[in-house]
């Protein structure tokens, strides 16, 4: 039996996890055939790696773009998805897979989503990018109202002795929204980085600097070793400056923005037939070894695989016409151009 | 014994046969692997059908472009392709491909070039470019000195009356430049279409109006049925009116310009294992049938074929790849990305 959901669940012809390039052009070919998409990822925003980890580096091998950022891919992929109007779906974890009776997919997500879907696209990459939670002594007993993974709402920090640590974009960002002018105001607020040379970009640490020299932000030189508490609230951490000192930082709460990491997650967990944690699929339909579930991008495996988007583009493709034969096996899926069919422009409200 | 050719011929890696959107892909990332391509097209310039059928025709399905025409995919293409500098060869038609002893392939066009070559990939779409050749009574046994299928040089018209058959821009631009003021002045020109409405862009039909209206160019409409000699020289077409009566228009010389045809030509001749008129290839390298002649986009086939431009170029990817492994089989050639190998932006020029 499948399991009862208290919320009513979403349902959907097509459900894509994964918001990178590779699922949003599959959102497009989708789209092309005449299926609606809802799109999952576990980020804030649309890209996936490609915005998470080079949204402002160039791209040389897209073919026929001869050079774009991260972003400005992600930017062209949304606007040529757009005429079909896909769901997304931001900061959502699928926690659970499981085939109904009916041969559709109930999925779950970490936040309570819940959806019946006839097929799903797992365009994944290279896992779920989460964030990086390293461990230090004392912080596994901590809630998680002490210690954060995302800035989160302003209620969480105010009246806080707050300690953000790390250096990239968002930490020095979520430090100056701590500050006493900033939209999460704290009673105080220091951020902690092993030394004075930060990964953001130029425009935010000039930022930084000016509220640290103005005094509305601490600085603290070093690296955290482990959690000082009064039995259940953190009231300190140690930390071991550069000089191979040991200093206290006291603090109520800890943010720790170490950057993203991707992590494969529970996708290892729903049965299907893997190889080097990548998803097996053939070739002439990009499906995986369940009916109605197809891997497309970074996460599948095939003879000859390169992990490459356009590769991902191609395979999201004949996943789109294999998945269309699937949902509506009595209909003949024919090959039309965008060039010259009056349906296809009519789909993509060119007409 | 491989045949003995008079001429030195072109030593090359790769050749590439055809200049459409995925062979100037293929160039690309044969590029980014080190490896340096010839390429071959009967057309007189890249694009291929891309540029022949929809040149100012919008496509809508390229992955992060949302909207093109087939002229500015081939530009962009052209651009990516320019920093592996590829010699192109325009208007040769490959007639001849065979093995050599050392297991280079020899090849052949019309015109008189000859390569040998390590790898050959053939692009070469649904077929070549060729121009329709339409028969009528008569003109079967006409020498090409008095029936072409392109404009060609001055000197063959210098002096003669020309009839140019076809409603094209190719047709009417030929008439014109046939016309007393144009850049291959015949003594008198006229275009011949079976009804007075033009398939050519709105200004060029303008300027071709304008010619008329000036007396220029002279406007025959009708369809021909057979050619009048003196023997062996053309005397004048029989042309059958709309209003069902027939005219005598004299003319020496006849100019055909029907637009273009894919042929699928000596492809077919090469011995190379094909279905339904496309080459059959394995989805680990794109190969064909026969070793290190790899085919790529419309004219190859594998179970779950579409002919879309997309899937050419992941197809131009694996093969590129596939091709480094035959070409140095000692070398690793491992996956590296352009957003962050120093190798590959060397090769790119871009650092």
């Amino acid at each position: 039996m499948p399991s009862v959901s208290s919320t009513s669940p979403i349902e959907t012809d097509a459900l894509i996890i994964g918001a990178g390039p590779v699922g949003l052009f599959q959102v497009f070919e989708l789209g092309l055939l005449g299926i609606r998409a809802h799109v999952l990822d576990v980020l804030p925003h649309a890209g996936g790696q490609c915005a998470a980890l080079y949204g402002d580096k160039p791209i040389y091998d897209i073919p026929g773009i001869p050079r774009c950022t991260g972003h400005e891919l992600t930017q062209r992929l949304l606007q040529q998805a757009a005429p079909f109007a896909p769901t997304f779906h931001f900061q959502q974890l699928v926690s659970q897979l499981d085939r109904m009776e009916d041969g559709r997919w109930q999925v779950h997500t970490q936040h309570g989503l819940h959806f019946l879907a006839r097929t799903v696209f797992i365009a994944a990459g290279v896992g779920a990018f989460l964030p990086k939670a390293p461990k230090i002594e004392g912080s596994e007993s901590l809630s998680h109202a002490q210690w954060h993974y995302q800035l989160g709402s302003a209620a969480d920090y105010a009246g806080h002795h707050v300690l953000v640590w790390g250096d990239t974009d968002a930490a020095l960002e979520a430090a100056l929204a701590l500050s006493p002018s900033g939209s999460h105001a704290a009673r105080s607020v220091t951020l902690l980085h092993r030394r004075d040379v930060f990964q953001a970009l130029p425009e935010t640490v000039a930022r930084f600097r000016h509220a640290v020299a103005a005094g509305s932000v601490q600085l603290c030189i070093g690296q955290p070793l482990r959690v000082q508490t009064d039995g259940s609230r953190i009231t300190a951490l140690d930390i071991a400056t550069p000089e191979g000192t040991t200093v206290l930082q006291p603090c109520d709460t800890v943010l720790v923005l170490q950057g993203l990491s991707p992590k494969l997650g529970p996708v290892a967990d729903w049965g299907l037939a893997m190889e080097r944690k990548t998803l097996s699929v053939d070739t002439e339909s990009f499906a995986t070894s369940e009916r109605g579930i197809f891997a497309v991008g970074d996460i599948n495996t095939y003879p000859g695989k390169k992990k490459l988007i356009l590769c991902g583009f191609h395979e999201a493709t004949l996943a789109a016409f294999a998945a269309a034969h699937y949902l509506h096996p009595e209909q003949k899926t024919p090959l039309q151009y965008t060039t010259s069919s009056t349906l296809l422009q009519q789909r993509l409200d060119v007409l």
